[in-house]
């Protein structure tokens, strides 16, 4: 079974009217979201160090660094941006493949789209393709392969940004075939560096070598014909157990985009259901602090394992509290990134109603369930269960409620008139002609 | 125990005087060698592809494409001049680690060094620190990780690279540590792209990647402080069978770059010893062709699988026929990259000899076995036996033999007065004050 050409076939076949609006709606959200996640990751303490290497390397100035306006090549611009957008750890996420599908794609998609002026159907045909190879890929790599000890979201981001790249150039099935081989043998990237810079830096560099990879290919730089496949290709070299049926199996009927999650809220993931029960009890009963006698949480073992700081000093220690998140949930509604600072995580009115808040053990409760009962002043009991968090492919979000994550992150670098600019524009943006429209309004400069 | 920060200490604290005059002449060897096969590998269909594609991208011009004298950034003249220095299949060779280890790891040093203007004596020490980084980590990878699927050349050579550049940046103990994570978080590399563009490219990629990582590292950038040794660490993960314990031992005391091999001929590692038994009986009784009744060759399995061609009507065949070859160092004695062309491998005189060789298997003979049998028309019997080719660690060359090789491959594209300058430069490298003398002496402009 030819699995790499197969793929590339695919990715040169597939035109912007093939995909239907769910799919296409899906593209939207993903994009709108890395949108957020890379524009708050550029005010992180990597972004000065790996900004200032590429301007000591120069290079054309063909794409930007989102939020610094920075123009670079785009192997460059897809490299920062790609960093940016992993290091808050707030990007989306694809259970089958293990992965976070758009953190290597995007940059690679979006910065050649920039290049080349490519239109947002264009850009949004591109993303959905990529996101197919290399989630397909992904999940034919398997389990197995994460537990190697394997970064799935740089090792297979690898093929998503060579074909998104590929298919942005135009190139035909032959020379994607050689784009992938030249990018899966590049892939790499081990868990052993998560916790350091390392683990941002693994999408943006799977991006980076993507773009590489179509770049080479458009001129003719040759590699096998069956990189994921072959003896010694990707799926056998890189995965313990690989099922390389999975691989081909549905392809352009099942789209894999219609299964991404994301994270709409800024917190640890074992937080997010309990802020949506929190939120559910708030938008009714829209209850002030002083009304509540008790808040209590029954939670799975794992939101209690990964969230339970009990007096969190800090803002990231805020991430990591259950009791502080059901308190902001209670009285903020909105659980964004800029609610995350030292300041508020001290501050007297969330810190008094965080105290009313006791968590403890269901031991029925699995996965992520969790069930929020407010105990009011007045002898009322508001309760709320919540099995699975929104955001997940069972629960999903509409644009609508993204936005509100989107504004939360873009506050903390553009001016208010450009994050509306922004979200008209993604709302609609297969009719955008030119994704620098998009681009040239995510910097500060304007 | 602290393997990767082991290393980084040894390559941060060991200074030019500590290295002995045999390593540094090893080093120099390898330099020169590199060199050679860069040159004539500038010339090879992929280059035009490469350089049009770096080109494109741009890039301060902080270093040298050879050949062509292009001027780039540190990053893609790493590239360019790896990827060309592994076209030929002509570099050295380190048995250990079943790797190529000057091609990823000299192109790093040499472009970093030129951007720097760094001195020869800085230069030498680089690559031999380099050297010993990752021909340890090949070891200790072993046999296990090349037959799993990976070119070693590729895997190691991110770190030989790193370390290599990251001596030359004068980077610390702790970072090196993470240009050593950063590097080897990126590598990457399969055999499944052999016999592609993608071979050569593996090494120039490796280089561009290790340079990355020492840059990155020398502004503060983190990663893993046990990328070699840690649980998903570059041991564990790329090797079926490590043996950790190599990577250390003898560290400082023996120096692996002593082990080093070298391809004097430009033909099939298979048809070497028959080269050198053919030179050993003309250069005492050099014969005239019409001398010769019949020239005997009595070999091992693998020059006779793998050179066995017997009317080659193409150079690159040419190479692979150890008739040829064997006519051809009685004729002309150099077996040198000018020698293959098509003209030659077609010319009379040498094909009515060539016709007089025959071959056949002694089953009693190892590995690379040869023993030559000139008989002549006036009844003599000439024989030479070589069981270890010329350029391997237990039958090695001398800088002077070495020049051979050198001016036959950079008269491919430098004029002579350059070759001249070059082997001067290099027999003195150490006297060096700056290698852009070397550099600039390396493009055909000058």
């Amino acid at each position: 079974m030819e699995i790499t050409r197969q793929l590339a076939s695919f990715v040169a076949r597939t035109a912007y009217e093939d995909l239907s609006a769910e799919v296409i709606d899906q593209a939207r959200l993903c994009l709108l979201d890395w949108l957020g996640v890379t524009l708050a990751g550029t005010r992180e303490e990597l972004a000065p160090v790996l900004n200032g290497c590429i301007t000591e390397l120069g290079g054309k100035e063909q794409a930007t660094v989102l939020g610094k306006g920075i123009k670079t090549s785009v192997l460059f611009a897809a490299l920062a941006n790609g960093t940016m957008s992993h290091v808050l750890d707030y990007d989306d996420v694809h259970a089958a493949s293990f992965s976070h599908p758009s953190v290597p794609l995007a940059p690679a998609v979006l910065a050649m789209g920039e290049y080349l002026r490519a239109s947002g159907k264009d850009v949004l045909t591109a993303f959905v393709l990529g996101f197919e190879v290399e989630t397909r890929i992904g999940a034919a790599a398997g389990r197995a392969h994460y537990d190697h000890g394997w970064h799935a979201t740089s090792t297979i981001g690898h093929f998503g940004a060579a074909a998104g790249a590929g298919k942005l150039l135009g190139l035909d099935e032959n020379r994607l075939v050689h784009a992938l081989g030249i990018a899966g043998t590049q892939a790499g990237g081990v868990r052993q560096v998560f916790g350091t810079m390392c683990k941002p830096f693994h999408a943006g560099k799977a991006a980076m070598d993507g773009v590489l990879a179509a770049l080479l290919a458009q001129r003719g730089f040759t590699s096998s014909d069956c990189i994921v496949e072959g003896k010694y290709g990707f799926l056998d070299v890189f995965s313990p157990a690989p099922q390389k049926e999975k691989v081909l199996a549905g392809l352009g009927a099942d789209y894999q985009i219609l299964d991404v999650g994301f994270k709409p809220y800024a917190s640890c993931a074992g937080t997010h259901t309990t802020i949506d029960a929190m939120k559910q009890i708030q938008s009714k009963a829209k209850l002030a602090p002083e009304d509540v006698l008790e808040i209590d949480l029954e939670l799975a073992r794992l939101p209690l394992d990964a969230a339970g700081i009990l007096e969190p000093k800090k803002a990231l220690e805020g991430k990591f509290s259950v009791y502080h998140c059901a308190a902001l949930a209670f009285l903020e509604g909105s659980v964004s990134e800029d609610k995350f600072t030292d300041e508020k995580v001290n501050d007297p009115v969330l810190a008094a109603l965080r105290r009313k808040v006791k968590a403890r053990l269901n031991p029925e409760f699995k996965l992520l369930d969790a069930k929020v009962t407010v105990v009011t002043r007045d002898g009322r009991r508001l309760e709320s269960f919540v099995p699975i968090p929104k955001g997940q492919p069972e629960n999903p979000l509409t644009f609508a409620e993204m936005e509100e994550k989107f504004t939360g992150l873009a506050a903390l670098v553009l001016p208010e008139d450009n994050i509306h600019q922004l979200i008209a524009r993604m709302k609609s943006f297969e009719q955008v002609a030119d994704v620098n429209e998009v681009i040239s309004l995510c910097s500060s400069g304007r």
